[in-house]
């Protein structure tokens, strides 16, 4: 892509760094990574471990060696990462760990863990200075105190330009109010809180026949759909009344948030929950103000008309290009100079929903997160 | 709303005839209406009757005389259907049975009771001759000849200018390949079949706390996600290469299928299943073929967002405009002449929609309606 010299910044890219992937693999529960026994026919070399990370992935009646997804080295080996984002001409990429994220670590090892993968993450972003910084991750299902504290350390870290968080938090959601304290260090550090899906939809919302589809169905619209509830959840709870400083990305441009908003205001507008004695609403915050002030959106939605959409409700600075990788690479053998067309779909939406605007879609395609991250970027 | 006197048209509008009330009163597990015992010292008058369509308001946690909403006459009484069109410079309405239907009703009767209540709407829109049309209601509990029989006898009356079906059709969804003659039926008839939510999602997706919101979160995200997935499940599983001439129109602006229709078409790409033994696609249609031939959508949708992304995807003239009266009434004591914020909140969002753009306005507002429907009106 030509931006006259503009830099292409990538928000939403994931890595499992090699000590994650060790983690995984030593379990047999999802979470987990397993190396199938029989070889794939339709692979070359020997088969690619794969990775579990849906519970309906993990159902009896898919055969054990094809459960779950291939975790090739994209997953682990920050050269094909670096490859990747030169073949793509992205400057710089902010790196998160993919989900599980850390949800699933023993109470008592959670922090130390944590703040080694964080570490790691860290040192990688620095051996290459310039183009990695990090989203972090946070030890949640260690002691509050050892959270809190983890959101302060971090901080402090040169690389680290935000949290990456499921859309659970402490496992009751993200209005759970167990968050307060968590919510309040995120606020007081000014740290951006990445919330990406993980969990899905319960199978049976996609009806009787939906593993016919593969993985369709809960990867198109489950992924989105659980962040558009968890985040309303989070907004009519009153979490932005509590925490007006709090900074939230949403994952795929907020799943469908900039569709549905207008439906929510009027939902919330019709019923008398949301009515003090005197009739006047309650929280007094719209949806409409909490997208203009505390949520900003990545741009992997994949079309021009959900660009147009996020664009809408939280204004062209707001947006900020992602690619998703190394998920949606492309299907048979690939050329070394091929580009991915997940990444093409996500460009393309991009320049079509600004075709007009071309400082919009430098804003987008970089500029607005080298701004909101201070990204300290080296160009190449 | 002035436009120069371009007709304004209502596809989404919902009666309970009263022979459907009366069906509803007679029962007491979900659906039902229920009389409260005790008067709402909120209300001036005795309590108005009390409809249970969702099985999460029938709640043991909430007090029997709470569950449900209110049923006033606005339901069933037709002077108020034409008063509220009156109010709102409404020329035409095609009314439909609201939720849940006649898929509840015993096999055996099925069929006969839904010729009595389509009948009954027939001659109300006779009554009100240019002003009134309908979608008709299919008795999917009945044999399958029956249902069948009930598309044809209903395609013959004048004032039927379509159907209405909820997102399970015949109980496992409209990608079911039992509805293969049911489909082939109305393809032949020409009739539009307008899809509605019913079920929502399981509560339990809302997360512990969701009651505190009232009905927020089934209201708001429920339908749309329902008619999202059941539109989702029929593309991807062929449902439009077996059936090429079926017409959906989509209630509230297709729930969220503008803004995720470039994930779903990328998930596909990037899907196994769908490639054949060459790297083909399969289907062969895209998603945005089937939005731009098969899809019409509805523009309930309560921002400029919403209409424009829907516009986007099938085009200016498949969007029409919806008020879902009787639903969403203000809240509080309402005046003569005050027109409903929920109606103006989406007449709002077609006129910012298109604000530079005065024939496409008046297209969505009502001559989209008039042609595809080949509606005869009476201007007032």
């Amino acid at each position: 892509m030509v931006l006259n010299g503009s830099p292409v910044v990538d928000v939403h890219t994931h890595i499992y760094p090699p000590a994650y992937i060790d983690l995984l693999s030593a379990r047999n529960t999802v979470p987990y990574i397993h190396k199938p026994l029989i070889a794939d026919p339709k692979q070359h070399a020997k088969p690619d471990p794969r990775l579990v990370i849906l519970p309906s992935d993990d159902s009896e009646s898919i055969p054990k060696d094809h459960r779950g997804r291939p975790v090739d080295a994209s997953y682990s080996d920050i050269k094909q990462k670096l490859a990747f984002m030169d073949r793509h001409s992205i400057d710089a990429s902010v790196v998160s760990l993919a989900n599980p994220w850390l949800d699933w670590l023993p109470s008592d090892s959670a922090a130390s863990t944590a703040r080694e993968i964080n570490d790691s993450v860290e040192s990688l972003c620095k051996e290459h200075q310039g183009r990695l910084f990090h989203f972090a991750t946070l030890p949640l299902s260690a002691p509050l105190p050892d959270i809190v504290g983890e959101v302060k350390r971090l901080s402090k870290l040169q690389y680290c330009k935000g949290l990456i968080m499921g859309s659970t938090g402490l496992g009751k959601g993200l209005d759970d109010d167990t968050l307060a304290p968590i919510w309040s260090a995120i606020e007081e550090a000014g740290l951006l809180v990445f919330i990406h899906p993980h969990y899905g939809l319960p199978s049976e919302v996609y009806g009787p026949r939906h593993e016919e589809s593969g993985h369709v169905l809960p990867l198109a619209l489950g992924f989105p759909l659980e962040t558009t509830i968890a985040f309303v959840r989070t907004y009519v709870a009153g979490v932005f009344e509590r925490h007006p400083a709090l900074k939230l990305l949403l994952a795929h441009s907020g799943g469908t948030v900039p569709f549905l908003a207008g439906r929510v205001h009027s939902c919330m507008l019709h019923e008398r929950v949301f009515r003090d004695s005197n009739g006047a609403m309650q929280p007094r915050k719209s949806i409409w103000d909490v997208l203009s002030t505390n949520v900003w959106l990545d741009s992997v939605v994949y079309a021009d008309v959900g660009v147009t959409a996020a664009t809408s409700v939280v204004g062209p600075e707001r947006v900020l290009f992602g690619t998703d990788h190394p998920f949606f690479p492309p299907i048979g053998k690939e050329e070394d100079d091929e580009t991915w067309a997940s990444v093409d779909l996500n460009v393309k939406a991009v320049h079509d929903a600004y075709s007009k605007d071309e400082i919009g879609a430098k804003g987008v395609l970089g500029q607005n997160a080298v701004k909101l991250l201070g990204l300290d970027l080296v160009r190449r």
